[in-house]
């Protein structure tokens, strides 16, 4: 049978050529193995890509959360919100930053909820994360953005989803103080482990270079270590992987969207009868498609799934339990999430990447139609 | 001119095509891109090396200090001990653990002091930290962990230059709680960025392997969160590297001693004078040799140090400034270290690496007499 995966790491057979031989050069010595020439030209092209004016290359997305928080120099008294709907790095980085974390319930779209944000909105807020899960920008991004600016509160973008995304023209990443991105293996473009950190503020962009080498002044010629740091550096290797990868962003956008297309023709039907719904972006909001997210509507979602799987269909439904349901956050103040909750226990999420042909999603949609007409 | 780099990484050509071939698996999907086989192997062959029980693979020895103090669940009652001579990490890490870090003079061998630990251990001490500097292991090292265990204090290794050092046949990193590792690319062996925790604790390994992964239950089949981790990974290809230098080791730490000869045999006459001083490891203590470790005892340090620079010999003095005196720790109490600071005004470390050649320390050993003759 085959297997059609939840997410596949993808790289042209033309790149690991050219992958090997740049790696062969730092194993011989002809060039450094870690923060060297590739990391510095990845950073550069991933700033260019994202429209910002810096990128800080990290190890993973969750030390970009981290790095970032630790940027704005949190204290005990200081608040920052999250949404329910995301993984469990969003609401550690806080933790790790000292701050108190706040937890927020989600829209339609499985993104922030710019009503409930409000009211979660106090004097002691410092910052608030909104995360593009599966891949898509809010609808209010820049309502929020103002909201925020105008109560100087920070606004970080947690793209770990969104490479590519991007609305009214604007790139995910480069909307917010920080963008943080991952490149791990299931990401839409992997460097096995790996983050980013794309911010337009030069001061958050030196705090944050100076944290990613433990703290080290970056103006001393000296190793002088000057903030509390750590090492979340990344190695040539990694960058030169990344380097090939943002090449190829476009075309991989390109295909995550035609098989998402092919999954909203074929599901049409469905959607208008009520059945399912799906992630719901405009004209101008151009979803990076990390996941396919069908929220089902009328039908047994747990039944569908287990049937999907059962015929290879890796469907998940990510992320369960919800943040703030993580054992983790046994301790934290929490409210109810009405509407979170109720999608969390409706969605599925499609098989959808470089390795996901035309023909499959048309096997994958069929597979699910036959679900919802049982 | 010929330049004698301080330190530098090494591949022979043989493991380069084998590591080339092993990494084409990789990226061509056969592998895993993170927390594969590799992963798995290169710990397992770590623990095997150092003899002990548990390892768990991280991306540098700065995660894998701060891991192991998170392991500990410190607060900011309690207390850590570490010496001035060593690089930051050990210092921040403490920092990052929320407890009290707690500065200790060295003795005559750049190594933590046993009668000066003595006197900072009070009853809040919770760990103290001991870096086998340069690559040796302190002769005092067996009854300062007595010593330490009869108050119930951890012992932790900052083993960062120790890969391969042993006493009366104990490794490096088996003799405390924890070792920590480092695989930068300055380092003995190298995969560019990377670490080891390693540990005979089966809590303390679980605890660790836990915060690795973002805290995540090591003992659930779902993603359940218990403890506050972070991403501390370690991608196959690094884990690839670390496997082919790992078999090397032995080889990698031969040659070195064999260096270290050499440079103890050409200046023999000048220890006998007083003219120059080494660390002095007895008998039963293979000393690692990361470093080659002179204190110039009669003569102008400075000047001699700019003699061989000019003559591209990259010797250096690690670590300027001592750690109590990098601006980051600033704000914590310190007394007057007057050894390591005694020592840290007249030692000189020369080139010892696998592409140093018995040639090359014939050179080097010939341009240090001339500057000490002069």
């Amino acid at each position: 049978m085959k297997i059609y995966n939840t997410a596949y790491p993808y790289f042209p057979q033309e790149d690991i050529e050219n992958i090997l031989i740049d790696i062969r050069d730092v194993l011989e010595g002809k060039e450094m193995l870690t923060m060297g020439n590739s990391v510095q030209k990845f950073e550069e092209n991933f700033k260019n890509y994202c429209d910002t004016k810096y990128a800080v290359a990290v190890n993973s997305c969750t030390s970009a959360l981290e790095i970032s928080m630790a940027a704005l120099e949190l204290t005990s008294e200081d608040e920052v919100i999250v949404p329910v709907q995301t993984f469990v790095a969003t609401g550690s980085s806080v933790l790790k930053s000292g701050a108190k974390l706040v937890f927020c319930d989600v829209d339609d779209n499985f993104l922030l909820d710019f009503k409930s944000l409000k009211k979660v909105i106090t004097k002691k807020t410092k910052a608030v994360i909104v995360v593009h899960f599966a891949g898509m920008i809010s609808e209010d991004i820049f309502k929020i953005k103002q909201y925020l600016q105008d109560r100087s509160i920070a606004l970080i973008e947690d793209s770990a989803h969104a490479h590519g995304a991007h609305i009214n023209g604007i790139k995910a990443g480069s909307i917010g103080d920080f963008g943080c991105f991952s490149f791990y293996s299931t990401k839409i473009m992997t460097t096995g482990e790996g983050g980013m950190i794309t911010t337009n503020n030069k001061k958050y962009y030196e705090k944050c270079a100076s944290i990613r080498s433990r703290g080290i002044d970056i103006n001393s010629k000296t190793e002088l270590f000057i903030n509390l740091g750590s090492n979340h550096r990344v190695t040539e290797i990694q960058a030169i992987l990344g380097c090939y990868q943002l090449n190829r962003l476009t075309k991989f956008s390109s295909h995550r969207n035609k098989i998402a297309n092919i999954y909203k023709t074929k599901l049409k039907e469905f959607i208008n009868l009520g059945k399912i719904r799906l992630q719901n972006a405009s004209q101008d909001n151009k979803h990076a498609y990390w996941r396919f997210i069908v929220f089902i509507e009328d039908g047994n979602r747990n039944k569908i799934k287990k049937i999907l799987n059962s015929k290879g269909i890796k469907a998940d439904a990510p992320y369960s339990p919800l943040l703030h349901e993580q054992p983790l956050f046994s301790n934290i103040e929490k409210d109810v999430y009405t509407n979170g909750k109720k999608l969390s226990e409706k969605h599925i999420s499609l098989p959808i990447h470089m390795l996901i042909s035309e023909d499959d999603a048309e096997f994958i949609s069929n597979t699910l139609i036959e679900c919802l007409n049982d």
